[in-house]
């Protein structure tokens, strides 16, 4: 193994829409990363931010319809917000965890902002669902506006669905770095990073959001990691999911990785993003290995004893 | 001079509470912070938040009504988004107007926590005027959660009012240190800091809100920076404000501050915090000066040419 050091996507599952449960929720995310931080790895930690920032764009949108002066909060500032909040119960969950097993280990939040490509083709095709639902004449508006819209048979009304580009930089790599070689603990690029695009000097929040576990084989590229671990709801990845063929993924190789990929074997909007960024990081330089397991067995996951797990 | 850290406290003129106008409103923060950077300073910022934090606590009482399940976000949470929202506005303006300068620096934020004492006077007379106006009805509401409520004749209405209690300590000093240690820019203890109570090995929000100017002081402290620097809309501070005896300070000796605050010549909701934390900035250590100045004439300011300075 080259150096120690992990990057760690937390999912959906260790956060909640409401503030009192995810106070709650969180401290299972900080079992699992004190686990690892006493398995002597050095912990980056990024996160999923989906209901959360659907939260602040709703309540901003509301709070614009009190006074005709007021504008929308762009899609970045809300970004921005969630990461600070989700950050906030984060830090406090994971500094308590490791008081209580004796161990004083700095831990803090960056706010991230993540390059996207204004070509990328992801803007002509948007897939990421946001916000609240809309009434038809509601959903008319958005799309004079320019934005897009689509109706949701299951929730009987329309929502905004906007582009999930994706990573090619983080802008704020070197302090990353910097707390990372101090051997402190860092929470970055929540929600996959607030999207920019560059303009000459100047950055610009896009509308868009890019998927939590690009941006975390992209920050564990960046800082050539040994290891990126995907936590979520389940113990292994599946191949086709619902169907008589499916079955559990455990150790493969990045080829037989890149095979299932190429094979449509997993559902695009939950498991092919993972095994995909996977596939990347691994494949990118020797020595790594990405584990995709649940959140409460990071313990045996980073051990290789339980979860899918790519590695030559 | 000990050492070339200057911590730099931005106030309520740097921001505003429409998105776009504090987009173009940074910037002047910006030219100020290359200023001194150019000066050969390393920089760590911190800000007010007031009308910001106070836009996202509406916005999410606003939330809570659209449906009963839901809670109202505390104030450490609407503290932790909106040091997430300015500093991504400010980390953009300030790394834009180093590199149309020709400068590389990084430049982030980092989610800041302070304790304070559950002790502290303060709490018990709360001070601060928060969030929006209240009918009669939604203030007894509010006295009845044990909140404070104040007639407000100004806007013929009730505000809620909050706790200022005094910074005692910063959790997230050692990823500023780290950072300002590798020479690069730092944002922190935005809005003063989310004031947060020490309770066994847990962090706890305070419904409070701290004076960004004794947190400022503060930060400078735990650096041992060697420059306090607080930036407001005018050149130097006045003594006996609107009375025939007013008058500009320039460069005084901390005795002198001290005199002054003492015979009550500053006024105690604007002038009096910026004094006195500095006063304590300066007087705890040797080698250490104060500055006070209007954000626009930083570069002055840190030559020693104009506003109030405090130095041995």
């Amino acid at each position: 193994m080259a150096n120690n050091i992990v990057v760690v996507a937390l999912g959906r599952n260790a956060f909640s829409e409401s503030f009192p449960k995810q106070h709650e929720r969180v401290k299972k995310a900080a079992t699992a990363i004190a686990d690892l931080v006493e398995a002597k790895y050095e912990v980056v930690i990024t996160h999923s931010n989906g209901p959360q920032v659907g939260m602040i764009q709703t309540a901003m949108t509301e709070y614009s319809r009190l006074d005709p002066d007021r504008t929308v909060a762009p899609m970045s500032i809300c970004g921005a917000m969630s990461q600070g909040y989700i950050g906030f119960d984060l830090q406090n969950a994971i500094r308590t965890e490791l008081l209580n097993r004796g161990i004083y280990k700095p831990v803090s939040t960056i706010i991230t902002q993540v390059r996207v490509d204004p070509f990328d083709r992801a803007f002509n095709k948007p897939t990421k669902v946001i916000g609240r639902l809309m009434t038809k004449s509601e959903a008319d508006k958005e799309q004079k506006k320019g934005n897009y819209v689509e109706y949701e048979a299951s929730d009987d009304g329309y929502r905004r669905i906007i582009a999930s580009p994706k990573p090619i930089d983080i802008y704020e790599i070197d302090a990353i770095r910097a707390l990372v070689d101090a051997n402190q603990l860092v929470i970055a690029a929540g929600g996959g990073g607030i999207p920019v695009l560059e303009q000459h000097m100047s950055l610009k929040g896009a509308s868009a959001v890019i998927e939590k576990d690009y941006t975390a084989a992209k920050l564990a590229d960046m800082l050539d990691a040994s290891t990126l671990m995907i936590l979520t709801s389940s113990d292994n990845l599946v191949i086709d999911a619902g169907l008589e063929t499916e079955k559990p993924i455990g150790k493969i190789s990045p080829e037989e990785a890149k095979e299932l990929i190429d094979g449509g074997h997993f559902d695009e909007a939950t498991s092919l993003p993972k095994i995909d960024a996977s596939y990347n990081f691994v494949s990118a330089s020797k020595g790594r290995r990405a584990i995709i397991t649940n959140l409460e067995k990071a313990k045996s996951g980073i051990k290789g004893k339980i979860g899918t797990i790519i590695e030559s």
